[in-house]
């Protein structure tokens, strides 16, 4: 079934759930009014509808290949890629001053959410440019940003972020990638980096990586990592493309899913490279691309869970059965009770993983304005929203196919796509096991204190809203699991974390539900009551596991494990 | 990394958890001696580690074709099967009186535990013949049975089962291939048949079809439908394979996973077949087969399981951190508290999941032996242990990806392939939601009855063992969540169905973990306390769905779904 932008979707949750209102408000983005948002929103759906959906299957059949070293995308790519790029799709969010529109974060999130649920494989290429951007924009000199960024925000460059290596993935600080400087003011890169998102392609007049990589000398792990930028072809006096940097595509991935996105093995030959930032903190810049990312991937999981919910409605409304099996059925598959029950789950948690996303957009972009509490607020929502979203994504995309019965195991259906690409995302931009470490270890590093004023501003607010009891009564049991696993060390919080990280979402899902209840009509209601009374409760065994941090994780030996 | 058959815990668990011995000490199973067991898994295991192990991923890589109607299987499968028939692999349960080993179907269960994990795909086509040489023996005429099943025993023969039609997949009723006299005690079958699992092959001498169909006038519904044989290739008078029957492969589909298995469109235009079991009684009989295959498929779950934790634990403990992260750490990634937890999940649910499958073997063998409580109680463990063990195939593959962070992702490293494998096990046979509609449909006919003495036993023998206090605490929310259900109409017992059955399967898990501990050593005692501790909390959630019926889950109208 043909792809539907959620335009409506977007608004409601943007008024009545994530408060764009107050987003709106500042003098910086005074431009995001509600009629501007609706007609970016509006064309960008648009252009996903026709555009990018119909580009999802011949991605996933035909993937990039490598020929000669030459990165071939499949037929149709550069075609949605420039209709992305010519529907301002690309750097909604990027500075005026670079040529880019200057609007909220939210607004790009809206756009990515629907360009990834139309073809997550070719969205990643300008999810990976927009990450690339902010970061030169906070880290690189005057020179880079007048150089690079007006043709990155054009869209006639795209961009990789290079961190990964064989030995050093979670953990970064192993990397060995070596920068010497050449004496002119630029450094010379060599090593190999894998995992590369769209490390090359041949729609794009340019490609310019962000690699991390060691200065001789530098303290060893994280702290001895510096930022370079290393460009595919060596812009000229005029920034036209140049000669060519000494790096080069080795192998692409053969991978479950994303097929249309070349995923890259790169090697670096002394290659030029320019410093971002100052030596050895290139962790920190790094960081402004991971947590866009972050926020990114987090959606990945949103747009997947949105298309598989689509496409299982579609199929269950269409689907007969010989007689209606209930009073004024549908003589589908709509009447059975079960698949009604994976229908209501689907659309709940799409909505609440939606909302999550939209909610963290709002506080980075309260953050951005100033805003320090804000700031400090999507700091520990990132983690959540990046977790929750991706799992959703995996849950979703895996009841979708249940709903399709056998069909849902043909890959002509196409859900099986969904459940294979959106796999990666509880992966990728630190696994999820990553972000619940990030969330008990330096999100706590307060003693807890930001994420109490957050649970508290729950718990008050669901106790003021219709079906808020259970809500708050479980924010009570967020508060006391917090308590408790800020007084654990740091091992035993690790063991808690993911259960941890998932209770809390659950508390947050519910939250939004409840304003949605509140404020739109009795569907909205339904499904929250859905949420409330059927997916809460797993909150309470969240945090029945969260409270045992590490306990019995290492009972069994390394040869207990491979008994 | 390679596969391991797991001899010692199928020992560990027939002796001190599924009460094998039971079974040995019946009469009809009395070759069923230790000795023998374990001679026959020792040797079916070193062809699942050193034969079919190594076709898992050429089969994936190289899935069976059509060309010009032939079907052409991977390179080695006719190896392989040939293998699995020299080391009596095939026919273990079928009766001596026709050439098979007459061993319990326990026995067998291991070994297709065994093969499974080794090459699922492969190890579909036995299965199909196991549950048709059952069907058969308990259906068939004294003809069939001297022509067809020394065949099928030998491995020379394979078999299918034919349900699925496009419009009639679950609502089997809705069939429509016809079955006509031809005046000479045969039968002219005519209709499309799909989803058949090794419609075909180039390494059996015959494939033997069973066919649900519709004789003229027969009434609507199930209860006008009857069981044929059809042959691929007519058999002569001294049982040789003769002309070909009238029946085609039309198309293999293109799956998610278990390449290698053909998945046919079959077309049957006329074909000669007999009628197996009395006109309009087909469903009673395939059920025989079904529920063979139900076991059959819940080890699927299983096999994966166990394939997908051995290659976690490996990868693990292969993959190098820079320093320990703990006293006495061994500088991989098992020094993860989160890693750890993720690994103790993946063998805490594949025992529970294993222990479920072999427990539900033993009462289908004392059930054949004449023990009608424990074909009850068979009865009702079958659609538990088909949805439990396929939903933690699907649980533990993907944990397992998540284990190897971005090698997950990466079709080479091989595990990606066990999750895109085990998905239709949650499909066949009966979709998960199809098996709780089972549990609380016609396995509550009774007014709860049997669950009522199940549940009951379970928790005496909790109470009476150590760390068995919360399992029996569950137990009797178990019986509570019953009593609700038996108290609803059908309707609200599905809404609740699939719910109420994974709470269930939690309790019998913890069951298996109790019995284990007690016999076993400290690891054993961890890892059940492992699961009593974080995973059986979870069926207290199950359980509150389950009594909430269908309430709520008709709220949202077609429309509002598609909204």
């Amino acid at each position: 079934m043909p792809y539907r932008a959620p335009i409506a979707e977007f608004e409601f949750l943007l008024t009545h759930v994530a408060g764009f209102d107050r987003v709106s408000a500042q003098d910086r983005y005074a431009e995001a009014t509600p009629d501007t948002v609706r007609a970016l929103l509006t064309e960008a759906g648009r252009i996903c509808e026709e555009v990018l959906a119909p580009l999802n299957k011949v991605g996933d059949r035909n993937p990039t290949r490598l020929e000669n070293g030459v990165v071939r995308t499949p037929p149709g790519y550069a075609e949605g890629y420039r209709a992305m790029v010519e529907a301002g799709m690309t750097a909604i969010s990027a500075h005026p001053d670079h040529g880019g529109l200057g609007l909220p974060i939210t607004v790009t999130a809206c756009v990515n959410d629907m360009a990834g649920a139309a073809c997550l494989a070719l969205q990643m290429n300008p999810l990976m440019t927009q990450g690339q951007i902010e970061a030169l924009e906070h880290h690189a000199s005057e020179a880079i940003k007048a150089l690079y960024l007006p043709r990155l925000t054009s869209g006639d460059w795209s961009s990789t972020m290079n961190l990964t290596e064989p030995q050093a993935g979670s953990d970064v600080g192993a990397l060995t990638t070596k920068a010497e400087p050449s004496g002119d003011g630029t450094y010379r890169i060599t090593g190999q980096k894998i995992y590369i998102s769209w490390g090359d392609n041949d729609f794009t007049g340019n490609v310019v990586h962000l690699v991390l990589a060691r200065l001789e000398g530098a303290p060893k792990g994280t702290k001895g990592i510096s930022l370079f930028l290393v460009p595919k072809l060596i812009p000229d006096a005029q920034g036209n493309p140049g000669v060519a940097n000494s790096l080069k595509v080795v192998s692409l991935e053969h991978k479950l899913g994303l097929h249309g996105s070349p995923t890259c093995v790169m090697q670096y030959d002394g290659a030029t490279g320019w410093l971002v930032g100052e030596e050895n903190r290139g962790m920190a810049a790094m960081f402004t691309m991971m947590n866009n990312a972050r926020l990114g991937v987090a959606l990945h999981g949103v747009s997947i869970a949105d298309a598989a919910t689509q496409a299982a409605v579609a199929y269950a409304a269409g689907r007969k059965q010989g007689q209606p099996l209930i009073a004024g059925g549908t003589g589908t598959i709509l009447d059975h009770a079960d698949v009604r029950r994976m229908l209501m789950e689907m659309k709940a948690e799409t909505f609440a993983a939606r909302a999550l996303a939209l909610d963290l957009a709002v506080s980075i972009d309260l953050g951005h304005a100033g805003d320090a509490a804000e700031a400090a607020r999507a700091a520990i929502l990132t983690p959540i929203a990046k977790a929750y979203g991706t799992e959703m994504g995996l849950k979703v995309a895996n009841i979708g196919i249940q709903v399709h019965g056998g069909m849902g195991f043909i890959e002509d259906t196409g859900v099986a796509q969904f459940a294979r690409d959106v796999r990666v995302a509880a992966i990728y931009e630190g696994t999820n096991g990553i972000q619940a470490m990030d969330l008990v270890g330096r999100k706590m590093a307060d003693g807890g204190a930001a994420i109490h004023a957050l649970v508290d501003a729950v718990e008050a607010e669901a106790q003021a809203l219709a079906m808020g009891a259970p809500v708050a009564a479980m924010a009570d049991s967020l508060r006391a699991a917090t308590d408790a696993i800020v007084a654990m060390d740091l091992n035993d919080r690790f063991g808690g974390a993911v259960p941890y990280l998932m209770g809390f979402a659950r508390v947050l899902g519910a939250l939004y539900h409840l304003r949605a209840a509140a404020a739109g009509d009795g569907a909205r209601a339904a499904l929250a009551r859905f949420y409330i009374d059927r997916l809460l409760p797993e909150a309470q065994g969240f945090f029945t596991q969260a409270r045992l941090g590490a306990a019995g994780l290492y009972d069994l030996s390394p040869d207990d494990l491979a008994a």
